[in-house]
């Protein structure tokens, strides 16, 4: 096992009716920055019961975070943040909301040009850089990206996505009521158990350092996605399903599976290049890249790809790498059974568009990708033509 | 799934050659106090390393602190940090050091009779009783207790274990390196590998409420404490299983398996007077009880006990009941493969002296115990001589 640090401070408030939780833990004399998305929590009712919630406290609001949120958008809130004194922001939404609210955070304790703090990837940006935030919590409507409870962020800017990583970007809470997610369309619910999924084969399936427990938490959560994906996507007000599908995407990456264990992060790389150049999700991005991924690194993954086999697909009767394909193809059509395509061909892309993501890599650095670094421009094209 | 909250802001520092980061998170005008144990840590030269990492910081100590620490011995501690203005705490050792740490924390910050903060039991001490304390970090020395990562204590007074429990008393680092658990003695170790099997048991045997996430993290546990078991206890050097063992035994009661689901603790509690009354180690005592409990509730565990036994176990070709025999002999088998012997009268215990337990529940309130609240005194002179 490697050595590792874990430190996260979020409080988890998760079940039915915990709406009025916010009122304990936001000061009672904050001025209060309600952000949020397209405006499904504006239109469901759910802003203005956070309101009611908030009572007389000072409120602003910031709408229209969108998907990949978006550099130039998270900077109007900025604006906001800082004119009117803001000191305690409430993200309501997805992924993307609150990842863009870790930015807006950031940059209003910045003053020079923000564009700086995307350059830190998968470094913290340091306390000299940005020292102090304006504090904030969640209230979680899509289960996902697990950004409810890390401290990371993925920011869109032209045409590449940044992950932007500070020691205070945790929210202070996140309320987690999987009755919130009923009425997410399907393909939301299939994107967020897949992005859940692939969060934890990036942390697992890597080359093997004795991290038992961290293994065995890896197969949990695969095995909990496994048995409530099809029904997370069928049955939109079965509270348990959406209960374990809440609570897999968050303990999928709040940094305990990845601890003292290497991780690979490739199929997010090339995903976020997909998803920049073709606008398609970011879940099917993921669909698309794991399973050639898993295809083309075979070898250097092969104790994992076994361990994952037999004790996630409880294959066990196979030669080394007929259990290998199995378990490659199992994976395959477990995201297909989702609705989700895994093929790039299927969403229209043509085979000379390859290319293009190829340089993307290169523009953006990512030259020496995986847990070994020997995913070079090459290798990815190579996954890529897998995943055609 | 119930509804839950989880709160767990320490932050974990865990491997070889750390003990350098208390440097950094200790202030550096701190006036600190070192609270160990027997003198183990003084004698292996691990106190004088950390005096050399604090450095010009201003220093007192405090040894002695006993197994199951008694209340007497932790005042003697309070009146030091009172009259030295201590304002960090380090605490250097297993569950003893580090509970009696909390307790002297609290304890400092209470200006009335501190016997009081003993009446809360696993009611958290409110904010207007005690709303601050010292801070404080740990250097874990032995793993068991998982007191390292959680806010509870358990302090001994007059004939009685009390659980004391505070929202402040989460430690704010802990130094996990498994290189410090290379010279423990091995009945240390085997009751250490017990003790978090038994925080595992107490948060997963009990009634399904389809938290899958948590069920398969506790199975993941228990089935690491059973591979590395009997290695841990035979090679005091193997890094890899120490590491697994120090890691266990911290995520087997930092909250995350206990979060949405119903807990028992009949054996800690039934455990705890056996402690008190004869002197009997504290993981030999749930590794007398937890086999006892599980024949005596099988019926009502049934669901769970089955799980167990499939999961854990891979018990598969049995019929129920046959199952749930063989999992509770299995259960037994472990802990003694471990040199810990699981029979009351294996102690020296009379089957007359039973009487005294089951009285001394009574005389502390413990008369409707377990996840049902259905055991009884009854029912534990039953589980008790089940046990014999």
């Amino acid at each position: 096992m490697f050595n590792f640090d874990f430190y996260n401070p979020t409080r988890i408030i998760f079940g039915k009716d915990r709406l009025e939780e916010i009122n304990k833990y936001v000061p009672a004399d904050a001025i209060v920055f309600i952000t949020y998305g397209g405006g499904s929590a504006k239109k469901s009712g759910l802003i203005d019961k956070i309101k009611n919630v908030l009572g007389k406290r000072n409120i602003h609001e910031f709408g229209g975070i969108e998907p990949n949120p978006r550099y130039e958008t998270l900077m109007k809130a900025v604006d906001v943040v800082k004119k009117e004194k803001i000191n305690f922001i409430l993200a309501v939404g997805g992924g993307s909301v609150i990842d863009g609210t870790k930015f807006i955070t950031l940059a209003s304790n910045y003053n020079a040009d923000a564009r700086d703090l995307l350059k830190y990837g998968f470094m913290r940006i340091p306390f000299d850089v940005v020292g102090k935030v304006v504090p904030f919590g969640t209230v979680l409507t899509l289960p996902a990206t697990g950004s409810e409870m890390n401290n990371g962020a993925v920011i869109s800017y032209e045409h590449g996505k940044f992950p932007v990583m500070s020691e205070l970007t945790y929210p202070t809470f996140s309320i987690l009521d999987p009755t919130l997610t009923f009425t997410l369309p399907e393909i939301q619910v299939a994107n967020g158990i897949v992005d859940a999924f692939v969060h934890t084969t990036e942390q697992y399936l890597t080359f093997p350092v004795n991290g038992k427990l961290q293994d065995r938490m890896a197969e949990g959560i695969l095995q909990t996605l496994i048995e409530i994906g099809a029904p997370a996507v069928a049955e939109k007000e079965n509270y348990d399903v959406r209960a374990n599908h809440v609570w897999s995407a968050t303990l999928a990456l709040n940094g305990l599976i990845g601890a003292g264990v290497p991780q690979d992060w490739t199929t997010h790389m090339i995903g976020h290049e997909l998803t920049a150049l073709f606008g398609i999700d970011h879940g099917q991005t993921l669909a698309i890249v794991l399973p050639a991924l898993l295809q083309v690194k075979r070898q250097q993954k092969k104790a994992k790809l076994l361990q994952y086999a037999e004790r996630v697909w409880h294959i066990e009767n196979e030669n080394d790498e007929e259990k290998i394909d199995l378990a490659i193809q199992k994976t395959s059509e477990f995201f297909e059974s989702l609705g989700i395509k895994t093929h790039l061909s299927e969403y229209g892309i043509k085979a000379d568009e390859i290319i293009n993501v190829v340089n993307q890599l290169k523009v953006h650095g990512l030259t020496a990708l995986s847990e070994t670094q020997d995913i070079t421009p090459d290798v990815s094209k190579k996954i890529l033509e897998t995943a055609f």
